[in-house]
């Protein structure tokens, strides 16, 4: 694609049509930025839904198929999907296409995008939109998901100055705010501010859920739990995938928490509620003074 | 008060005036199910509002004064403070009177209420209505707030069945629905689905917040964090006396809640992706099985 700001893509390929993939396409055509947006994905039911709500204006029959000849390439499949992508796209790339992901992650789908795109690896700017992961599918596709959100780039050593603009200049164009950070900084703070939290709402919820009397434990699971494990019904898969891919934060970050737990478990069984009330008077404090960063926080991440 | 179904109780004494307390006040005045309710409880100021919002009819000046002469009392404060009030009002109780509490545990109460009440303990029948603690004071009373919630009973040995009708009437006259259960029983589903969901909330938030880069990770937190840690911003005082009050119940399921996590981090360090999956799928179905009990949960328990 050109890298001026502001220009045309005159072919836009989306890997992967469900509500982030789909939403960019719908975001770039409202502000009159792509021409023609070619789809793949693995349900051709999915794809062929894009076609008709017009979200993707051709469905390709392969990644590769979906890649030749566009001039920028979102993938925006789960990121356990995308290490073969890279190395099924990579010989089919134009010389001017530039390439960004939506993946949660962002160390691990830089290695599999070195490993797949070699030397073309300066072509592909690492993205992560904070945006709308529990809806899925096409249909749930909306032109508006990205304005006000954060879409954090993690640029590499080998992305051009004009590459990285260019990148920036698409998500701004789709309503979006970009903050520049390192992958590593990323994945740590998701690792803490995201995943943890799902990794523990799904955590709860299976204990409950496997114990004889689980249906009465639910009867009278209030607005507490509910908004406590809302995020444990999120994709397993795509969970999986980003648990696996950011496991060394995350065990970081579930230790920590496991320590704080077992520190109120102690207090409780020695009767010292000063130790509670200390833990609780600093979280409730920081939880109340904490405004959410988006305006548009109905279903992020 | 008289015992059967629909009588009016002349003077109801509510001991400690906030959400809960106000909200029994108004709720029986909607059902014109009360001649006089007089408040007490530890802000002046809360009580002068509570008198302007017309939710109580009379100030008094202490616990014992609140209940000479009342027919029906309820205790509304935190468990905290419930052995006290026992003790000072036992002398000061009608022969006819009926107590209930909204305490949100039960075992503990009940030890403080038979220290109390003694000879009297025959007259309480112990109560936790499921809705509403995180906001708080006479203002935000409400007399629809009980329509369509569960009140739990915990009745005793020494309870007649009279007196635990006439409890579960005057509930239903606010509009909630009556279930019984052991306090035992109580306890340990509440430290299940309420206590501990709120000791990881705060546990988790107080983590983030004691880091030095604190602002950082506050500032990339999106919905998900924001839902898992709502429950982080409710009142210190009245959840150390809770957690105190169920620290036995509590601190079995944060062993039970610290194992779940522990096996995930062992899946995650031994890349066992299947172990993960496993328990999101299973997590993500109960989730998404769940129906909350009440059919206004905006902001229970």
């Amino acid at each position: 694609m050109s890298q001026a700001a502001g220009t045309e893509i005159k072919r836009l390929a989306v890997l992967g049509i469900g509500l982030i993939g789909g939403s960019f396409a719908l975001a770039l055509k409202r502000a009159g930025r792509v021409a023609r947006v070619v789809g793949f994905g693995r349900s051709r039911a999915n794809l062929e839904q894009a076609r008709s709500l017009a979200v993707i204006d051709e469905i390709a029959a392969s990644p590769e198929q979906a890649v030749a000849g566009a001039d920028c390439i979102l993938l925006a499949m789960p990121v356990g999907a995308m290490a073969e992508t890279f190395v099924r796209i990579a010989p089919h790339l134009a010389a001017n296409a530039v390439l960004t992901d939506a993946g949660s992650t962002k160390q691990d789908v830089i290695a599999a995008a070195r490993r797949g795109l070699g030397g073309r690896i300066g072509q592909f700017v690492p993205g992560h939109p904070i945006a709308g992961a529990e809806k899925s599918g096409a249909a749930a596709a909306q032109s508006g998901l990205y304005d006000g959100r954060n879409v954090i780039l993690t640029p590499l050593p080998e992305n051009s100055t004009a590459t990285v603009a260019a990148v920036a200049d698409l998500w701004r164009a789709c309503g979006a705010r970009i903050m520049e950070m390192t992958a590593a900084e990323h994945d740590r703070i998701f690792a803490a501010v995201s995943h943890l939290p799902h990794l523990a709402a799904f955590a709860l919820v299976d204990e409950l859920a496997g114990r004889p009397e689980a249906e009465v434990y639910f009867r009278h699971a209030g607005s507490g739990f509910r908004d406590f494990t809302r995020i444990a019904a999120s994709s397993p898969e795509m969970w999986r995938d980003i648990a696996m891919a950011n496991r060394e934060a995350l065990a970081a970050e579930l230790d920590a928490y496991v320590s704080r737990l077992l520190c109120l478990r102690d207090a409780l069984l020695a009767g010292d509620g000063q130790t509670l009330f200390d833990t609780f008077i600093r979280a409730s404090r920081a939880r109340a003074n904490w405004a959410p960063g988006g305006t548009n926080l109905e279903d992020d991440e």
